[in-house]
């Protein structure tokens, strides 16, 4: 096995791949990262179990040659020291070779690394997921829904199920649905002539965490395939392949209250950066809580109270307040974490009462909902 | 007490304090930033007792008004929520105002904090150096004897003295010097008309490296003053104080070998950036030990051996390669710390033999020496 490639193509191939690579794994083997060689180009190859991580470097492309002398085979390589190797190369090429006995050769300029290889026999091979029916998106989407959903995932594993994020397909409507019980976040988008429908796929947030890291923000189509335990997303050089969590996601719509009796639309970013500072003397706290209290003249005060610390309050100007008096406590950090996704001038936020869910959502955009749970203060 | 402050420069301020402000302290009110308003301007202060910190914002500077509605007084806030709290403020000016019962009111645009002050009587005083032989150098001249010999102080806390950096000013001629016994890093520079002379002082590495990161660079003069046990740095607004080591400082010219067996001149980044790479594969091992070896036409050859992972090996050609051949191991870190604070483009290596100190100085700059001790390997 033995081929030429430019460094950066590398570089880039292996910083994605390496996220599916854990130090920590039951299986040595998946410690490392197999490199398959052909013709056609280069395949490298990582996972944890969880998740799989293929990443294709074709050996031309668009009349650039990226690969050259190639010479067939496959080789496992130790994953741990590969990327600071290859970063830290000097020259603009690099060399990489393995002999019968498994040693791996990564030459460039002067410098010559002599690893110890493992045999790509051993190595999993990954499921190949066999369905006709997949759906396509432009990653651009795929990355907004993900970005705007996966931060309200649980992270207790009391319920797991609540640490994934639920994906449907009805209605040639494509939604994502997070929630961690005290607060919620889905996003839907419409899908032209989706031929599939599903709605029981939860994705661990984990996998989508890394999959937005590696995707490229275009407008490049993602295909997705769903199988009963695997989810495959797939870009041209891409292969991403992580397991569904098992049990029934709970109905949520339930939860989003249909009526409200206070309405407001404020400014997004004046409303975060009051919220923000309401919370820095809460900060330590668990439940770093601020009160939101409606005034009248279309004024609402941001106030937070710590007993050892002090005490502070700023009042903010919405555009429109409409509805009962109210008087709310709820957490700092849901509040700036669904602010911080909606990516539009002013959100119109709709309440229930001082006990019940409320909702926030873009003014201009229905697509986009986020649900907080309120706390109880005495 | 009472003032209107630009937020600017509270907020360079305050971080400049924060540096001499630990949450862990036995003195309580040492977790809080003493304030202190005078009609020509406000004196923060900070300190944790080995390091004290105070900065000074005049009221008016240079016909820029920073401070103005002054009502004068002190009182001592919570250092924890200061920062943040001024950083997030939403407006170009703050106004501070304590009343009498240390309760705190921090105003910026609709944003109000209330916080428990304490009171500045109890802050402890900081004391005032009176010497009047002090030394005066620019300040980006200290920055870099600083950034050239802090880190080559002990960690270890075994010979407290090494953790500190030895300052002398002999014969018109300021000299830094750190060594952990392992490495040394000296560098001197000639003073005009120095009235004092000393050679034990020594100053805890901590303390300039915090003082390194407060001072800006520039040519500026940074004031000198030491007494039995405390140094002060004093530039126009800025009063630095910390306390010396006690103990006798070792006498480090006998460790600096005369002669040498094998010179050689290289280009500092080639060697810096071959020695990074060798040490790639043994970075996580707790002697990251590299071996040097002469070869012929000016060639050094780099290599690294890791019996479980591999081994790497890389050539430098060198500008010039005199004396007796040589093998010999030393630590990379040390190596890459030395050539990195050295900031000429090439440098001339001095050995005494496998087992002898070795010395790194700029060809083109005597003024600057850094000292390794080779690792035995068998």
């Amino acid at each position: 096995m033995k081929f030429i490639i430019q460094r950066e193509q590398l570089i880039a191939s292996v910083q994605d791949v390496m996220k599916a690579i854990s130090s920590r794994t039951a299986i040595p083997i998946l410690t490392g990262m197999k490199i398959d060689v052909r013709h056609h180009g280069i395949t490298l190859t990582g996972s944890d179990s969880d998740i799989s991580i293929e990443s294709y470097i074709p050996a031309e492309e668009a009349g650039i040659v990226h690969v050259e002398n190639i010479e067939e085979g496959s080789i496992v390589i130790q994953a741990r020291y590969f990327p600071d190797i290859v970063r830290k190369l000097p020259e603009k090429t690099v060399e990489i070779e393995a002999d019968p006995n498994l040693k791996v050769t990564i030459r460039s300029g002067k410098a010559e690394f002599n690893l110890n290889g493992q045999d790509a026999e051993e190595f999993p091979h990954l499921p190949k997921l066999q369905t006709e029916n997949s759906l396509s998106i432009p990653t651009d989407i795929l990355k907004s829904l993900i970005r705007q959903t996966v931060f309200a995932v649980s992270t207790m594993e009391t319920r797991p199920i609540l640490t994934g994020v639920n994906i449907k397909l009805e209605n040639n409507t494509l939604s994502f649905t997070a929630t961690d019980s005290h607060r919620l976040a889905s996003r839907e988008v419409p899908v032209n002539n989706a031929e599939i429908e599903f709605s029981n796929v939860v994705v661990p947030g984990k996998s989508l965490t890394e999959l937005n890291k590696i995707l490229a923000d275009t407008e490049e189509p993602v295909e997705i395939n769903v199988t009963n335990n695997q989810i495959l997303f797939r870009t041209k050089h891409l292969y991403f392949l992580s397991r569904l969590l098992d049990g029934n996601y709970p109905e949520t719509s339930r939860l989003i209250p249909e009526q409200s009796k206070t309405v407001l639309y404020v400014n997004t970013k004046d409303l975060l950066h009051t919220i923000d500072r309401a919370s820095l003397l809460a900060k330590d706290e668990r439940n770093n809580v601020v009160k939101l209290t409606t005034k009248s003249n279309q004024v609402l005060e941001i106030t937070s109270n710590s007993p050892e610390i002090g005490r502070v309050a700023e009042e903010v100007t919405v555009q429109s307040l409409e509805g009962e008096e109210l008087r709310i406590s709820f957490s700092a950090k849901y509040m700036l974490d669904a602010l911080k996704t909606i990516d539009y001038d002013d959100v119109k936020i709709e309440f229930t009462g001082a006990m019940r869910p409320f909702i926030i959502r873009p003014t201009d955009d229905q697509s986009i909902l986020q649900l907080i749970v309120p706390v109880r203060t005495y």
